[in-house]
Parts: C-alpha cells; sequence; structure tokens
C-alpha cells in the first residue's frame, strides 16, 4: 500500500535582504495520521503577507523566527479531511494556520469555520480576515477618522490598504492612495473611489503628494517606511496620527538615509500620535464588529476586494519574492489544491 | 522731569548650532504708559526654557519664529504697577508672557494672579506653572502609568523631569532618571526618590540603562532626543509609550547620525506609541486638577522642587546657552528686579 504524502515548503537559509528562491526548499513527507482529539487538513488557499518576511530573519519581532528546515509559517483556508472532534466535521472549511504545507494536522483551539454562503471563502484570508481587521482596525482605533480630513495609504491596492481607503472614503475623508504603476492607481479611483491616486514610481513624490493633499495629512496609515515616510512627514498636520501597520521598503534593507531627528521633531513640533500595532491586539473588543460590518458592506456592494491567486504551492517563492517587490495586484493568494 | 526706561533683550542675530551671546543684544527704550484698559506690568521673574530656542529659527515649528530686533519671548512672574482694569490692582502678582524685558503693556485676556499665601511666587513658572504641567499631562494622559512599570526620564533634574519621576515613583513605578554629573543623580535619589540615576556623561549608557531597568521600560518621557534615544529604544518593552515633549539635545544640531528605520522598526514591531505634545493641548481638561492635587503635594512635603536663580537681565543670554548645555541645577529663572 503506497503511503499518501503531503509537499511542503522549509526555510533552507535565511535570506540576506531581497529573498532567493533558494531560501526555500520543497519537501515531501508522509502525510500523518488525524491526531487524537484534532483534525487532519487539507490546504485549500495559502495567504502570502509581508510580515512573513520578518519571520524568515533571526532577529527579536514581534513573531518569533523560523528556524532552520522548519516549514513556513502563514494562514490557509483548509479542509478538514478526517476529524477526532465531534465539533468539526470531514468537509468543513476552516481558517487554520497550517503554513507553506499541502496538508497539516491539527490539535488545539477551535478553528474559525467559514459560511461559503455568506462570502467566497478566499476573503477569509483577505477582506474579511486578518488584513481587513488591520485596516478597519488601525484606522478606526489609531487613525480616528473625521469627516472632512484627508487621509494617505500606501501600498493602496493591497488588501490592507484598499480596506483603508474605501473605509476612510465612506467615512467623509478625502482619501489619497499610492501605489506602483498606473493601473493599480486607475483601480483605486475608478473602482475603489479613492479621490486622487499617486504612482510612488513617478519621480516628485512628495510634489505629487502636496498636490493631491491642498489641506495636509491628517492621518497617514503607514504599510511602507522608506521613502514614502519621508515625502509625507512634512505634509502631516498638527495632531495627525499615523497607524504603522507594516513597514514593506525596509523589510529587505536599504532605501534612502535619514536621521531620525527629522522625525523626532515632526512629532514633537506637530503633536503627532505615531502607534505601532498588530491587529489581534484589538480583536477581543473589536473582531465581532468588523465581520458583521464588513461583511454587510460586501454583501450589499460597498466595498470591493480583489485577489491575486497563483496555482500550486511550488509557485509560492517566486509569487512571495514578488510582493515584496510590488508585483502582485490585490491579496495574493496561492491556490495549493 | 526724566524719562523712565525699560531693560530688554532682543533677537540681534539667529544662531547656527549652538547660540552664542552676539546672537542677543540688550537695549533700552522709554516705558509706555498703562494702556487702555490695560495693565503695565514690572518683570520680578523671567523664566528660560528650552523651547525658546526653537523660536530663534526662522523655521516652521509650533510656535512662531522670533523676528530680528524683536524681544525675545518668554513667559514672567509680574507685579501690576498701574493698573486700567477693575479685576486687577496694583501690587498684584501675575504669570505674564512679558518676554525678556523688564517692563511690560498688556492688553488682552486675564493674566493668571498667583497668591503668595500658596506657594512662592517663582514656582508658577515651575512646578505649578507650564513645566510642571507638562510633566502632569505628559505622564498622566499619554504615559499612563500603572503600578509596577519601569519609566525613564532624561533631563531628569530639571523642572519638568524632576516631577515626572516624583509623579510616577509616588504611583508605584520603578524610576531611572538620566542627568548631567554626580551631583544631580544624587540628588535624583537622596531628594526626589528616584530608584536609579544615570549620569549620560559616562560611558554605556545603554548598558546602564540595562542594568537599571531589568524589565525593561514602558513609559520613556522623551525630553532629550539624540544618543539617549538610541540608548532608551532597544529597552522599551512591547506597548510602550513615549511621551514627547522636548528634544533638547537637538535643538542645536548635530548628534550621532541614527537612520529613522530602526526607529519606524522598533514602533512597528513593539507596538509603540509616540505621542509628541505641548502642554496647553490638555489644559481645558486637567489644569485645574493639576493645579489642585500638585499644590497639596508640595503643601504636604510630598513633591519637591528645585530653582537655579540668575541675578538680572543681561545674564540672561548665558544663562540660557548654559541652559542647553546642561548647567543648570533646577528650573532656571532670572530674577528681573
Amino acid at each position: 500500500m503506497t503511503q499518501q504524502m503531503l509537499t511542503k515548503i522549509v526555510l533552507a537559509t535565511r535570506p540576506t535582504g531581497r529573498p532567493r528562491p533558494d531560501n526555500f526548499r520543497l519537501e515531501q513527507a508522509v502525510l500523518p495520521d488525524v491526531p487524537q482529539g484534532g483534525l487532519l487538513l487539507r490546504t485549500l488557499y495559502l495567504s502570502l503577507d509581508p510580515y512573513m518576511r520578518g519571520r524568515m530573519d533571526d532577529r527579536p519581532s514581534y513573531v518569533p523566527p523560523i528556524a532552520i528546515d522548519a516549514v513556513m509559517g502563514g494562514e490557509t483556508v483548509s479542509e478538514v479531511i478526517a476529524s477526532d472532534r465531534a465539533d468539526y466535521s470531514v468537509g468543513d472549511i476552516v481558517l487554520a494556520p497550517s503554513g507553506w504545507s499541502s496538508h497539516a494536522a491539527w490539535v488545539g483551539d477551535s478553528l474559525r469555520k467559514l459560511d461559503p454562503s455568506i462570502a467566497p471563502i478566499t476573503t477569509g484570508l483577505g477582506v474579511l480576515g486578518m488584513p481587513g481587521f488591520t485596516a478597519y482596525a488601525g484606522l478606526n482605533i489609531i487613525g480616528k477618522p473625521k469627516p472632512g480630513e484627508t487621509l494617505v495609504v500606501a501600498a493602496a491596492s493591497g488588501p490592507v490598504g484598499s480596506l483603508v481607503g474605501q473605509l476612510a472614503h465612506q467615512a467623509g475623508l478625502r482619501t489619497v492612495g499610492i501605489a506602483g504603476g498606473l493601473e493599480k492607481c486607475r483601480y483605486l479611483i475608478d473602482e475603489l473611489g479613492f479621490d486622487a491616486a499617486i504612482d510612488h514610481r513617478n519621480d516628485n513624490l512628495r510634489g505629487q503628494l502636496a498636490s493631491a493633499c491642498p489641506k495636509g495629512i491628517d492621518i497617514y496609515f503607514e504599510n511602507v517606511g522608506g521613502a514614502v515616510w519621508q515625502a509625507v512627514r512634512p505634509l502631516l498636520n498638527r495632531f495627525a496620527r499615523v497607524p504603522v501597520c507594516g513597514l514593506i521598503a525596509q523589510y529587505n534593507g536599504g532605501g534612502p538615509a535619514d536621521d531620525v531627528s527629522h522625525t523626532m521633531r515632526a512629532i514633537l513640533t506637530k503633536s503627532l500620535t505615531v502607534r505601532g500595532f498588530i491587529n489581534y491586539e484589538f480583536a477581543a473588543d473589536h473582531y465581532a464588529d468588523f465581520l458583521t460590518s464588513v461583511s454587510k458592506a460586501i454583501a450589499d456592494g460597498k466595498i470591493r476586494y480583489r485577489e491575486d491567486i497563483v496555482e500550486g504551492l511550488a509557485a509560492a517563492p517566486e509569487a512571495f519574492i514578488g510582493m515584496l517587490d510590488g508585483k502582485n495586484f490585490g491579496k495574493l493568494l496561492v491556490k495549493v489544491s
């Protein structure tokens, strides 16, 4: 009898700067039995997210590093293929931290079940999942938007930025997105209702931002850092709020030098609030409200989202590397099986 | 009949880096009459404060620059010597924005009267005035201290830092002060109840801070910036709060280079709150509570303060320049008359 196998991608070596394909290694292993009191899961979709880059480094962060030869971590939409729990049945669709793997055994806390009749299951990894809640919490709890204010968000066509911009627009803010390339910029304005869109690949980002924000910037939702932060900083208004959600431009190192004294001075002289956050800090108090309101907005056609789906686990490393360069357009997912 | 004259110090030239005596000029002018519906004031004490350095530069800040040949701005304790208002009498002692001047005419809003029976009138420029309220508001509203946490404050023997440390100590926090020189460090521990004091002139500030803060830092009250911020940053705990009140180490320019990416990364990975503020943002809601509670604590001997008083308006420039180098010990005041 042939043993059933699973496929996974492990961290082969740690990257220096931009990751390369040889930092990853595809492996096969014997599919485990369903664990006692647990579940055996088959991965349908794997989410690729910028924070994973930090986990490839061996330095302290809000998530521990991935060990060499260990499977790359990540959230998935998975199907229960064997269950030793009364509360899950074969065929149930769940959100699971299965990582970059075709299958995973699960013992532990309850996993959130997804109801395909409410929204496509892939949204559990995007607009109705961690990226969506990140946008919702950062904007509302830290950003504290007020009608008539101006919001700027970078990586604006991505899963976080696109929801930030739509929610801000609907809250009555002037909404300005920064994205890479004309196609993404057109999408922001034509599909998502942004008031202005700026291609960060153009020269004179700062001048374009100033034109797009005639009354300055009240909320800057920080996803990227680096040169964009330098361009935004002089335009921030007094009492502006800066939720710091990600720094994708810095993850691979490099970027233009900029002494911290300029930023500290802006924080002091403009009474800025600069606040880093990880979405789960706010989950206990706000996740249920988020799911209710954003699910309804999607059902009503008031919130749009876009997915960029690549086929097959073997394509994950290249897709991930491309995402760090801004090559994806929408929430990046891997269709695993 | 001889005209009565006033003496004032004007901004002669803008400094480059550290101010020099020739950036200031002592002038005499005819003492004006009491204005219609106003007051004529004689300055008793002038407060010298670090924020004044920013006003000497011609660049945007939270306070507009002082014009060349204009009197240097500043808060004073003054005596009413002539009054055309029913609500002020000759002999009243008031807080007034008279600037670096022996006299000033005042027309406008009410000035706060000081009652010498409650506390020495000089405290209106220090522990019971703007510096005291800055400490109180930054610590309580932004710092949100909790018993058992660790607070670090630099410029700890100054008027803001010394109150921050005492209030934090009394709120049950481990309190660590940074100051310049052994005498100031001893004062922090022996007189103000700090748990530890570090001389920033020693080598290895970061190592000493790490020893003094075995459980990391939960609140860093930022008065100085520069090298101290670099030493503090790696020790900040998750969810640490950083009220940014001043950046005296940066006011004269220079300082060690430190790319902003390190700070942004710390903000993100440790979910820091970095919040600049100017005390008057919080005055409407909190000033009365501050005056009540800190006045009582001083009367009860629970809060101490220290003043560094120089004699005569002509000594103000040198005292101010010295303050930017950390030469004062306690709230720096000029006894004008």
